[in-house]
């Protein structure tokens, strides 16, 4: 141009005039907060476009991926969340929602096999109902940030079986390998579930398409899943991980913490059995987890 | 913790090895471009998550308006498009794949309207087609970055009738109001067209309720697709707009730039015709659109 300016020069100014008139579009917005999200997420999409200088065809490759989720996405399987779990953005929302507070159990993902009303379990009592697996010892405590108890505290607890599948991905409506229970006075509790075993995540879709192409696996460290929640504390999600499995370093979804890996100690047929529980000679295993609630936010 | 470390710099540190974690999970990445790709959105998207600190509710409508997004996308409608559009994605990758080069003529967003295989006009020849309109004569060169004349350039141009449509929107398979032409040994064209009107992008879905929320437009400035190659020239996506439309500074997908807003000229009905052609006394435009082709990147 006659005026001097470098072309450089001129493309750095017209991308950022660019975004500033996409940020001003959103001063019109009623609700604060929403304007302040749009802004950001506008404003870290055209850093990600101007930073790799997406190409004509990596955009049209977006919007197919995009499309191609909206489309094996229904009712019973959900692409998009799946995909947040694989970019690790599940994981960092359940961060950025559950900040560090002294002793605190760490959260992770809730993920999508979660059940409301699942049957209460006795403490001591049996929550595999009827599914595959090894049998597993699980007890603990529950208390406050000051080490107080936590009696009443509602413990949800839920797995998938030896196969790898939690009882909804069966299509026979059985209820398995979930229940919720609550703590004693002492804030102690105790239950026989399944030592966890790993399992892929459904990847016969786009999302499976993108794990293959980056040379990553779909499975999931071995886990077995915890909500616990009483009056005036925070409420936790989290897991448990089985200390030794080889996948703790590749979960798929980015869940594993140092602070949730717990030693499943696989028991001599001559141990003790909690509750005197026949367990026809099968081995089993024992795991302790002692959680600590925070105040709520 | 009894380390020392204060509550704040556990949460910072463990949302940085969260997003760590993530970015080395594609180092087995073969394809050195997709790593690439992938790492910067991965960024940008923790950034954008912790930036904001995303709530878990406020990522339940992200899935639920990305789910929403792919069911009502189908082969005639696109929403992820749309909402790279109103997002200014869709413009800003335009911009980086169009790096300024001297004079040349600045590019635009596609949109979803073009088709191939429109009919060829002759130069002077009218490419409305029967649809509805103001009659236009447009007029203009095509020469490269040093002035000289590009002839034989293929020129594309398409546009929507009086009442907001393009022909494809319409269910009769009609072809109206789009053709291509090709300059003449001194890098001329002219062609008979509509003058260019307002419309609306579909805001029927999910991201027609985000422009809602956010007080936003549907309306795009009135405007004419122009899409100009020519063998070792980098080809030109763009469009024209009408110097006085209200809508300039309110693109709903901020297609508009300063270079492309033209005059069009309502002509007094004593101007003598381009091609004498018989207008039945009806008004009519003129507007000129002179066209520089760089070389190809």
């Amino acid at each position: 141009m006659t005026d001097g300016t470098s072309d450089a020069e001129r493309q750095r100014r017209a991308e950022e005039e660019l975004l500033a008139k996409v940020l001003a579009s959103f001063d019109g917005t009623e609700d604060e907060r929403l304007r302040e999200v749009l802004r950001s997420l506008v404003t870290h999409l055209h850093s990600f476009i101007r930073d790799v200088r997406l190409t004509q065809r990596e955009w049209e490759a977006a919007i197919a991926f995009l499309t191609a989720a909206g489309h094996i996405t229904d009712d019973r399987r959900q692409e998009f969340i799946l995909l947040s779990d694989v970019l690790g953005a599940s994981m960092q929302t359940i961060a950025v929602n559950n900040e560090a507070r002294g002793n605190a159990t760490e959260a992770t993902v809730f993920g999508p096999f979660f059940v409301e009303g699942a049957p209460r379990a006795e403490l001591g009592g049996d929550i595999s109902g009827g599914a595959a697996g090894e049998p597993c010892w699980v007890e603990g405590t529950v208390t406050d940030t000051d080490g107080s108890p936590v009696s009443g505290a509602r413990i949800e607890v839920w797995e998938a079986d030896e196969d790898g599948f939690y009882d909804v991905q069966y299509s026979d409506d059985r209820t398995a390998a979930r229940a919720h229970l609550f703590t004693d006075e002492r804030g102690w509790y105790g239950f026989w579930a399944l030592t966890p075993t790993p399992y892929p995540i459904p990847h016969d879709g786009p999302v499976g398409a993108m794990l293959e192409a980056t040379g990553r696996s779909p499975l999931r460290a071995s886990h077995l899943h915890f909500m616990v929640s009483s009056p005036g504390l925070r409420t936790l999600v989290t897991h448990i991980f089985v200390e030794g499995d080889d996948l703790l370093e590749h979960d798929s979804v980015f869940g594993v913490k140092e602070s949730l890996i717990k030693r499943f100690e696989r028991q001599p047929p001559t141990a003790p059995v909690p509750g005197d529980r026949d367990l026809g000679g099968r081995t089993w295993t024992r795991t302790t987890f002692d959680i600590v609630l925070p105040p709520e936010d």
